[in-house]
């Protein structure tokens, strides 16, 4: 154990009002990235109305990278960097993990932790995977752990779910939380394009990774999605328990049906609570367009909550960037310095009960269906036939003609569990009159 | 002195760490209309969620009415009712007040305030006129005020501004805070009718009082107007210090013209920073349809923010109605009773510093100008000399013929100083070209 690791080196949170004068608080950065850089400058530029705001003294005394050689900002000063984020952790009282990732990001937030110190991340991977233990190790020692940047960037989103509707009950949220997908969406939407044009596109112009799994396959959205579960229902959801569809099957000619038809495509992260329990998953699904989320364009982010007695509400914002998500890292540094200034205990955080997961096969939802069939008499009444067989019932059957003559059709159902809308759409699948399926899209938003 | 005034009668913060199971706290309701009927149910049905939430049990003791005759929903238990409010004050660790008014609430609010019992408020009246006054009473005393449901009802503004924005610049805040006067704008600009019909028929539906005057006037939005510049810029702007526009000018043409030139006119509440200080105002204005406040529909409300890091954020969400103010109540209530149960100091508030008003004559906007002029050649020229005598300049200009052979002639210029901008309205006024000035709106949003 080194002199650093010694009991009288630990955060002191009811030092505060022992001295005289506010109270000054080490602040550890680990990770200089695009968000890193920008907390970074905003705890050394805005030093004096941070302690304004918070009622202590914000010093930064380091920041934590993997070579300082190529550290991204060079205005900061370089004495700052450093490579031992262990003992940088172990001189703070406030720690900011910009780090990204499982590993190292975990061992290094268990530590500040452990040491009773707080924590501030945008890491949602982390928070999806381990926020519940995570949690629990910040209150067995004291300590604050807050990750408002993890879901939708700038937006104030997981503080108003978690405090402001404390009092009420959250029934369902929708949200696009994932910038890319949007984007990419949104000008299929505008432009008629095709995924892989506009996905190319969007590549060239920074809005999508070299490698954009993580944002197309919905892997982004399935860990916020979970976050927005656990807070909104009081429970702990894993992002493994997130069904989870990307936007990868979405066609031009989807995008124009759905057009055509008064709704527009979007990925949405959706947290459910029926009475059958709680539903977490990401697909893509039809949206009317006079629904609030459906004139979210580009790269925005907005989360949609429903609940009990404050009815519907949006919020909405930059989802992603340096400056916008700093803006939510450092809300939650004030807010830890707030408390840690004021010592004494910290208010007891909601209590959270295990989740009762609905399966994804027993979820309600409607479908939208395309097929592509062969137009001969009495096609119409054997499709219409295999929805009666399955309990599912048809609110609107759309029909146009194809060059090659066949015919393509849009079948839109009402309310049905996704189980049954599924064996439908394989039995229909199993029609010699059905040339094939060629999309299967739920309904959300009513 | 009675009893209940006694010190060892006062609540004691601290009390929770000592005793065991959960923290009791004794809850008065002041005000049992549409409003305090719902708070009064959710406390009484959603009592063991509440304590889940809380770590408290929330004990309502009392329900203030001026005449227990009266009370609006007769499913809550009579014995609750009681006409003597101050001694119900007195018992209570947490007051909720919902008369609305500045008199008697006011008075309750310092009473409970001096005994030390956190207090939470819909009433912006009261916060816009005493808000520091009441603020500071409750520090000195170790109470919370809190005042969500104040503005923008169910939807959490105050919390997300003074809170997650708190390690951000707020610049404008622009807030669509009146579900009345947005039901009558935007019902005017869906028909096409006139001011005096869509009032009258928003009187029917009941989205506006018999006697509307609060609203159209912009009276209601002002006091929101104060509430928001006093939190955004941590400082304390009184109501009286926000320049007040209501809508009962705005016409049908007005709203026609605006509509055919891509504008949507909305009554604001506006507060911003700039070099020269902070403005606070209230008044109608168009905005591109475009902006994601312009598809704000009929009575919802929404605040649309700017931060320097953040970038643009709206929220969005009902504006009033009992289940979901209740809502906003509640969300206070829960916050409120996590850091009673949690015992010890509170958290020091933000520091406020005195507000620099820009006075309303240099505040920077854009006008819109509606001229009914007689059509003689040379009249344009007359009338571009006078905003160039001026120094404002044009950014678009529109005719078209009246049917009495006059011209009906609309303006935009580009951002002035709002004395430049009203001063050539007056010279414009003067020409003899000009029948009549038939409007002058700004333009907001960008």
């Amino acid at each position: 154990m080194s002199a650093k690791d010694s009991p009288s080196d630990k955060p002191s949170p009811n030092a505060a009002r022992s001295g005289a004068g506010p109270r000054r608080l080490k602040v550890a950065l680990l990770g200089c990235g695009t968000v890193g850089a920008q907390v970074a400058r905003i705890l050394l530029q805005d030093a004096a109305e941070l302690a304004a705001r918070s009622g202590a003294q914000l010093e930064l005394i380091g920041i934590a990278v993997r070579n300082t050689a190529t550290r991204r900002d060079v205005q900061l000063p370089a004495e700052l960097f450093t490579t031992d984020a262990a003992s940088l952790i172990d001189q703070a009282d406030v720690v900011i993990e910009l780090l990204g990732g499982l590993d190292p990001a975990g061992t290094y937030i268990q530590r500040a932790l452990r040491r009773g110190a707080s924590v501030i991340t945008g890491n949602k991977a982390l928070i999806a995977a381990e926020g519940a233990g995570l949690g629990a190790l910040a209150a067995e020692n004291g300590a604050q752990l807050r990750y408002e940047a993890a879901v939708a960037g700038a937006i104030p989103i997981l503080r108003p779910i978690a405090d402001s509707l404390a009092g009420d009950h959250i029934t369902k949220v929708l949200g696009i939380v994932n910038g890319t997908t949007n984007f990419i969406l949104d000008a299929m939407d505008s432009t008629g394009a095709a995924f892989g044009d506009v996905l190319a596109e969007a590549q060239q112009l920074g809005y999508a990774e070299a490698d954009p799994t993580a944002d197309v396959e919905g892997h982004d959205a399935a860990a916020k999605a979970a976050i927005l579960a656990s807070l909104a229902f009081h429970t702990e959801v894993a992002m493994d328990q997130v069904h989870c569809q990307g936007i990868t099957q979405i066609t031009a000619q989807d995008v124009a049906d759905a057009k055509a038809s008064g709704y527009v495509i979007k990925l949405l992260a959706i947290a459910e609570r029926t009475a059958a329990g709680i539903s977490a998953r990401v697909h893509p699904a039809l949206l009317e367009r006079s629904h609030p989320l459906a004139s979210v364009r580009g790269a925005f982010n907005a989360v949609f909550v429903e609940a009990e007695n404050a009815g519907d509400l949006m919020f909405y914002g930059a989802g992603a960037g340096g400056a916008p998500t700093a803006s939510a890292v450092m809300g939650d540094v004030v807010s830890v310095a707030r408390r840690l200034a004021a010592g004494g205990p910290l208010p007891l955080s909601s209590h959270t009960s295990p989740a009762t997961l609905v399966d994804f096969a027993h979820i309600d939802t409607r479908y939208w269906i395309g097929l592509s069939v062969s137009d001969q008499p009495g096609m119409l009444a054997r499709i219409a036939t295999v929805f009666a067989e399955h309990g599912v019932s048809i609110e609107a059957m759309n029909q146009s003609a194809a060059d090659d003559g066949s015919a393509h059709l849009r079948i839109l159902t009402h309310r049905g569990a996704e189980a049954a809308l599924s064996s439908t759409v394989q039995a229909l699948g199993a029609l010699d009159t059905v040339a094939s399926v060629t999309s299967v899209l739920r309904v959300e938003g009513n």
